[in-house]
């Protein structure tokens, strides 16, 4: 193991490790068990736990509604809205608020004004969710909706070539994860947006398993909506998300779900205009507390590193974990090289039924957390950049015992 | 002041007094300041907020991903929607839970099917979020748009025959508030509904000012949809609310934005159906503990008493302020009978320029919390079965400090 570990760039300083682990105690989740599921649901920080709670008490001292409470308020939600836009690399007024990646992903489905005969293109990889509203748009407005095979591009083919094949004169919408949730792999997205672009399709990217473990500059990349969670990745409360929308798609996409938060009203109340930034896709009354502790654990990342450390990290970690599976005789890991992102996905090779459930749940017996993917059907480990070698090991260990008793 | 008490049945014993007291110690919102905006917001109880960090802390205990958070997180939802249900008199599996009572509105009127020349009826004192909404489905669909005149029957006149008279056979949904947030009217909905069915037309209720305020009986009242809050009479956190869809009208309603809360999946996690309740209006990842912070605040007022009792005493309190308010040189109530609600609106007499304004500016500086409303100009104020005559007398004497130096 010493030899693995020192080839990837894991001998790590013991000031290194002691920083570490005191960085981990900010997680009260990882105290008691050996957690692989940031692709789930990332642990809160305490503070953020923390920052929550206070918020919720401070806002029924001086209200809950009123003048004052509404000006404390107003510069929470505008900094929360600041830190997100910092890890994404975008102007904060390119944020929207939203509750999770899947409201984002349909306000950017539905802001869409649909032509008959429209055509959206998806990735064989997309969540059930985004599957299930284009199908309801395709009932709705008559547009059609096909699917590009790009799971079968994770260790061999060109994606992008696949995508630039799907394409049709008529496709409105393209729709892709930048890191797909079953296998991990990362599509390389300034391509496929140069490609849609020159095709005058709008490009969506579900952002889910994105966000928060790759460095991103999505003013760079050029796609026109990225929605995104603050629960997975970054580590933040369930019910916390947001949606990016690139300044020059912001006229072409119009809000559906519509509300006080996201209008201008004159002297008596009444409509009569969308705000001028990424607000107008916001509705109405905000689970604002949720937005200061997403918050303060972008913050925590911060104060460990930029997110290119911690993506190199998270790299290391599951380049460390993917070697250790690869070498156990009845693993096969989906991924031929070393993973580009933290999710590293596996089967077992032997033949028996739902053999991938039964040793998702001997792990969860020990307390080790991960899960089960039906398509692919694999077992999805995620590790972030905090994730222990010793972690790692103590997984390999149990699988190991795993396969000596069935 | 005793003889206008009297009157009204306020001769409350002093065991009703330390009872009621000791009632709203529970809610520390109340204990600094003279609160009248439970329309607005309502002060949460302390236990809701213990609640939902108490929810927080356990889920990073036993996950917060995985199979025993998923088994934990599930019936505490469902906990929340029955306790929801309960205050409705609804079947719980009526109810979707929402982020608050305007998505509620956009999931009904975005899940009508429309047609070009479909007409929609709203009054003229719906909230800005779903007029600018109606705006938004009548430029995409080809909809028209009308209002019908119900303001003016505050004092006089019939609104189930003004509805009547502007409902046409065309007329696909009727939107309205059960209680106006302006004046506090509460508008008949049996009849209402009554009218609206030989029409075949749906009816949307915007219930923001109702729920938590009126008795309800929904299955009893007829109407299809009815949008409401958690954050305002009920006193729950900002962030949660719902909407209940009868039941002979749900397969009518069509999910619009959609998420693996609300689908079903075959084994390889392609959407095949929606689920068969209310949850199929529910989009992706929820901010449970918020849900949880809800059900406890409402088992707050249950324990106060039941919905018809919390009603009698809101009307009780309101009465007791309206008469005041009505016996002031200078203010004119916008009522000249008392109130039905928990919503007490009235205008300065004097015509000085923004003295609505300036009168809620001088309150908030006596930390007494009132609210303007633009349209009709006044001032809002609104109570709930827990205020105090006390504070009522406080109002009553700063708007005479007020009046005195100006």
């Amino acid at each position: 193991m010493y030899n693995l570990k020192s080839k990837i760039g894991m001998t790590s300083t013991s000031a290194t490790q002691t920083r570490l682990h005191s960085h981990r105690e900010q997680f009260p989740a990882l105290g008691n068990k050996t957690y692989f599921n940031y692709g789930g649901q990332g642990p809160m920080p305490q503070r953020a736990m923390d920052a929550i709670a206070q918020t919720q008490a401070y806002v029924q001292q001086i209200g809950p509604f009123g003048n004052e409470a509404y000006r404390w308020i107003a510069p929470q939600t505008q900094a929360a809205r600041v830190a997100i836009a910092s890890e994404l690399h975008a102007p904060s007024e390119t944020i929207t608020l939203t509750q999770n990646v899947t409201v984002g992903c349909n306000i950017a489905m539905w802001g869409i004004e649909w032509r008959a005969g429209d055509h959206i293109l998806l990735s064989d990889c997309e969540h059930p969710g985004v599957i299930a509203t284009t199908q309801e748009i395709a009932r709705r407005f008559a547009v059609e909706v096909t699917t590009c095979p790009l799971k079968a591009t994770l260790n061999e083919g060109d994606p992008v070539k696949i995508i630039a094949q799907y394409l049709r004169p008529n496709t409105r919408l393209v729709i892709l994860s930048h890191v797909f949730w079953n296998t991990g792999q990362v599509l390389p997205l300034d391509q496929i947006a140069e490609v849609c672009r020159n095709n005058n399709s709008f490009l969506l990217i579900d952002a889910a398993q994105s966000a928060g473990l790759l460095p991103l500059n999505l003013t760079e990349l050029g796609v026109d909506f990225y929605a995104f969670t603050g629960h997975k990745w970054l580590c933040g409360p369930a019910g916390a998300g947001g949606l990016y929308v690139r300044p020059e798609a912001r006229e072409s996409l119009k809000p559906t779900f519509i509300g006080l938060n996201g209008i201008v009203v004159d002297s008596q109340s009444q409509p009569v205009d969308w705000l001028p930034d990424g607000r107008r896709y916001e509705v109405s009354t905000l689970a604002y507390p949720l937005y200061v502790g997403l918050r303060e654990a972008i913050a925590i990342h911060q104060q460990w590193g930029t997110s290119q450390e911690r993506y190199e990290q998270i790299c290391q970690n599951s380049e460390y974990l993917w070697r250790q599976l690869t070498a156990l005789p009845d693993i096969k890991c989906l991924r031929t090289s070393p993973p580009e992102s933290g999710i590293v996905s596996f089967q077992l090779i032997n033949n028996q039924p739902q053999a991938n459930l039964k040793l998702v749940q001997f792990l969860d017996s020990q307390r080790i957390l991960t899960r089960t993917i039906a398509d692919p059907s694999c077992i999805r480990v995620t590790v972030h950049y905090f994730t222990l070698e010793s972690e790692i090991d103590q997984l390999i260990e149990a699988i190991q015992s795993f396969s000596k008793i069935n």
